[in-house]
């Protein structure tokens, strides 16, 4: 595994994703759509949820848990809400149909609610909560997964990273995409740490006995996160709650699994990941021209706001990835060298040639 | 102000509240249902957003922001939405109607969700919140405020402490009830510290050079706290995330006041705060019995869950103000010094005698 970082073009990098998902035997159309997201995800700069997911998603899918063929069904639709049941389709799949719904649903009514069970992982929530900005709508994103985050004053993982994410769009500034994971850091954050073999910070994460750790290995290995606020006195309790609320809203209210369930099933025959997606249509509340006029007047004011010692530069939710965006399609998506050997070893399992570099 | 601590009913509480809004001519339906809500939040251990709040009340009201025999006004009410305007109305009585209101959407619709601008302070958010557990929906309540909270790599409160509540009902278990600012504590926690003159710890807020100050006499003046997570590293561009994602749902959305517009006028003759409600029919989604039951579940399992050493007890979010409330109906409600003084100064300023104690 002696494999050096490189550097490829997002057009590359997607052709290698979808002949992977085509030895799958992956309807094209879903391989196109779910390889679309992971690229963008990387060319956004979050690298813990785009390419760097496809190990993970090649070992769910030997273990029966991503059904490629899968079509996701409808199995409730009211009026403002749906429930979608994922079938083991890819995450990214269910997730696309399940926001559209939830669009389509506050294209006439005002605001659409559709919870997604029996899913699986889908890439960063960013990618559903972005679809509503073309819409002029505010989009929601939730979803729990696997064990990862310690409840204050606890010393077992019981909570997944449970990311949220909201976007809202803007006039002339870029739109504003909050896509946080509620840990302090997203377990995504420890495999890039544990891939460039970087120490962590304290207050990321714990050890077995419950103690903060600077090893990315042995963080990687327990899993072991602090909810953000790291700590009870900075407000820890607070993170805590933020990840049981959406273990709530996308496991619990989506019939999928949720912590409790995963504790009692210590080798499940899926991943029953859920998902909770929300469209609100802005116009319904106020003047679409001055809901953005406001917008921009909000995210300029506190990027013109006054400044930290040492510091030259205040950013808003999104625009980071907005700017990584513009740079990776420029210059290429960088891969750490741990994960172009991990890529090979996907190529060699696959029978997919390895198209990414010598 | 050499006044000491004292302990008083709920009941005497209350009529003290509600005779200081009778000198203010308030009606007395709008005044009992202000004070209810405002020792609730007393009993519930909130003490920086109940009775505590009587003396910035008196102070907005002097200054003409509250309007105590103002009618909200809904401006706008379409299928699942609404607008608010609070005309100035106490904060609570406006926010009481407005979630009446979305909880009535949610009823036929399953889900609403409805805007209020021109408000005042509400409390603490859990109260609104709280009105979708006994419709057997999810109910969530967003309130902007004045600025306090600085931006990561800032140095000016640019933000207010926004906080973010979510209720969702239980079977045999409480409910799980977030009520949490975003911000690493509540401006609220450091008004409780200056008034019992105890030092804040360090990463709570920053002093007018932008560097962490343990004096709460210093943090409560500059008003200058960090967002949830306290440093860049240990996530603080979430809970600065989540602070901006507030103020654009209860602010910008609801046409009410946001940072900006508070940055360019210093002396704005209303405060102008904005709410933002929703509820969410929870049997639109699943069986209503098959939900709660997977609540208690979920809320069982993590208290139950292995202990950090040194610690014999894990919470969930409401769980220590519902305890809070069964003690203090039985005991009573302690008032600091420092409030104490304040609230005989309203007393003597407002006519309405002063019956708390001697």
């Amino acid at each position: 595994m002696s494999d050096h970082s490189l550097v490829v073009s997002p057009a590359a990098l997607k052709a290698f994703i979808v002949s992977v998902f085509d030895r799958w035997g992956t309807p094209p159309m879903i391989a196109d759509l779910t390889a679309d997201l992971m690229v963008r995800t990387d060319l956004r700069g979050v690298d813990s949820h785009g390419v760097g997911m496809l190990p993970t998603y090649h070992r769910w899918f030997r273990r029966g848990w991503i059904v490629p063929t899968a079509e996701p069904k409808i199995v409730r639709d009211e009026t403002t809400t749906a429930v979608v049941d994922g079938q083991q389709a890819f995450g990214h799949y269910t997730s696309t149909l399940a926001m559209e719904l939830a669009i389509a649903k506050a294209r006439v009514h005002g605001v659409g609610f559709v919870t997604c069970r029996n899913s699986n992982h889908y890439g960063a929530a960013a990618n559903y909560s972005m679809m509503a900005l073309a819409q002029d709508m505010v989009g929601i994103s939730l979803t729990n997964s696997g064990p990862a985050v310690v409840p204050t004053y606890g010393r077992q993982a019981m909570l997944g990273t449970n990311p949220i994410s909201v976007a809202a769009p803007a006039g002339g500034e870029c739109p504003f995409v909050l896509d946080m994971a509620t840990s302090t850091v997203a377990i995504g954050k420890l495999s890039v740490a544990l891939r460039w073999g970087k120490p962590i910070p304290p207050g990321w994460a714990l050890d077995r006995e419950g103690l903060p750790t600077t090893d990315p290995t042995v963080a990687y290995q327990t899993r072991h996160l602090t909810p953000l606020g790291a700590t009870r006195e900075l407000g820890g309790h607070k993170g805590y709650g933020l990840a049981v609320m959406v273990d709530i809203l996308a496991g619990v209210l989506a019939g999928a699994t949720f912590v409790d369930a995963r504790r009692r099933d210590p080798d499940p025959v899926r991943a029953d990941i859920g998902h909770f997606f929300g469209a609100i249509d802005i116009a319904r509340f106020r003047d679409l021209a001055a809901f953005k006029a406001d917008m921009d007047d909000l995210l300029r004011a506190l990027k013109q706001s006054p400044k930290a010692e040492g510091q030259d530069r205040i950013y808003v939710a999104g625009e980071p990835e907005w700017e990584s965006e513009q740079r990776r399609r420029r210059d290429g998506i960088p891969l750490a060298p741990l994960l172009v050997g991990q890529l090979r070893e996907v190529s060699a399992e696959t029978g997919a040639p390895f198209t990414l570099g010598v």
